[in-house]
């Protein structure tokens, strides 16, 4: 199934369901998506109805317009870094040692809002160095403390695409002093549909990764498209970390971190700063600037057929 | 005024004037803290009225059975660490150089649960090492980005003592990574009476901070009673710290940090983790151990004539 949240002036939205082509949605039974996966056992089996139903042409014409984020605002937010180039690159964007760590790296973000994939993002200044990050999130039910990733696998209801939005003159300062981050990690953008993983098929692997390509560009130039699947560890395992000592609560959001593949050179990268580093390795000296007021960002992952599972995040970057 | 939750089936509770010797108790015209804070401004009048009649001995008896955290859970939780000596100690304490920083120290931690001041607290596995940190917090209504700390002192709302709970095992490896806390700040518990800055008096100082003692006891022996008016910066200043980039959802609570006095020797100390590396410093070697399960924290912030405004904080540390 395909879940979708329309705009009706309360800060949760109304839920529902999506056809595959967008083009048609039915009311779900709910009012909203982080009340549905509190109840997400009873709730599914008419939700995957009513799936079956708009997808054989039922409902009513979806208004893109009125897209928000799935789920446009939760309790919890926890973002992985699952993708060992991307954190190889960011020691060297920031100029940092190596992090030391066996464990999965995760902070907690803010969780308060997610921007609709078509929002207008405001920012103060250009000068903190403003910067997307496209990724992949899972969207879980009530997960008790001390799961293992095979007891977490099946706490993944809904899986997510995600604008990690970044501000990297501020980021290594607030690395330094062992807290991470908060003014460097602003609201996150969503797109638009989120998806259960029987619904992406092969494209959600046995191990809890996202098998598709992210499509990025920066103001209509080809920015990248690096594959989901190479998460060093699975959505499973993050979950099962995120777990370790507390309760997740419903609707909490796991993100993978960056989407990045060590074949840079030829997929291209899911942030600036990922560039940045390259081209200091390559020529001693970034290039790439950060993002000026007026840019656009967008992000859209892919079938090998042109399908769009997440719908598209296109957005400008503007002063607040 | 004085603001407390009662338990009645729903994660948000009922929300209630309370008298200031906490024996009666009076409906709040909206239903719980969230939904008051959200809409504060028209609210207030109302609460500060009916504060005025349990004052004069109208209500209700007041169950302290059924008293939750004032907040049970709210959409932002962002703890400060406002007090250079505990800064210092926590270093020694983790064996990790000075945090380099100029600006206030700050994390995200979880938001969607605070424990009830006399809830039991569950916790997988001792070896964590099981520590508290007693502190204070304030409550904000909606703050723009980007305010100056002189506007951010007209949203503080509601001031609240808290039990940041802390895993002292996991904190270093979790620091070293630079993305801040996960597994080491599992849920807080807050003691129940959320009092509004002009309930406070004098104890509410010009600057924004809590001049009480907090009287800290574990298992029944006394602990320590540092006075909340030694933050490096007051919570002012750590407000427009977290809203250098973003919007702060109304509900957002501010953290001091555990309190903490460059007078340790005289007034002890709020958090285990300090004795310990005061310990080190004095005999190169930790003594004190971490809690066990069974052991009791005690924590009560009090006036020169007795009054605790904020309530008790009593609970016992159990196995999950």
């Amino acid at each position: 199934m395909r879940l979708a949240t329309l705009a009706d002036g309360t800060p949760d939205g109304s839920l529902v369901l999506a056809s595959r082509d967008g083009t048609r949605c039915l009311k779900a039974p709910v009012s909203n998506l982080l009340n549905a996966i509190e109840n997400w056992d009873v709730l599914e089996p008419q939700l995957a109805a009513l799936a079956e139903r708009v997808e054989a042409g039922e409902g009513e014409a979806l208004d893109p317009a009125r897209l928000l984020a799935p789920l446009p605002r939760t309790w919890q937010w926890l973002d992985g870094s699952a993708f060992g180039t991307h954190g190889h690159l960011m020691q060297i964007a920031f100029g940092l040692p190596p992090v030391e760590s066996e464990r999965p790296l995760m902070y907690q973000g803010m969780s308060d809002r997610f921007y609709a994939g078509s929002a207008d993002i405001p920012f103060l200044d250009e000068a903190d160095g403003i910067d997307f990050e496209g990724e992949f999130g899972v969207i879980l039910d009530a997960v008790p403390m001390g799961v293992t990733p095979e007891e977490a696998a099946g706490h993944i209801k809904l899986v997510v695409q995600i604008n990690d939005w970044s501000l990297r003159a501020i980021a290594p300062a607030e690395m330094k002093t062992g807290f991470g981050w908060v003014q460097a990690k602003p609201a996150c953008s969503m797109a638009p549909f989120a998806v259960s993983p029987d619904a992406l098929g092969a494209q959600w692997t046995d191990t809890g990764r996202v098998a598709l390509d992210l499509v990025v560009e920066r103001s209509g130039q080809p920015f990248g498209h690096a594959n989901g699947a190479a998460m060093d560890v699975g959505f499973p395992e993050l979950v099962a970390h995120a777990a370790r000592t507390r309760d997740l609560v419903a609707g909490t959001i796991i993100g993978s971190g960056t989407v990045s593949s060590p074949d840079y050179e030829q997929v291209g990268s899911s942030c600036i700063s990922e560039v940045r580093a390259i081209e200091m390795i390559a020529s001693g000296a970034a290039s790439s600037p950060f993002l000026q007021f007026g840019e656009e960002v967008f992000m859209e992952a892919r079938t090998r057929d042109g399908w769009a599972p997440f719908g598209t995040i296109r957005q400008k970057v503007v002063p607040a």
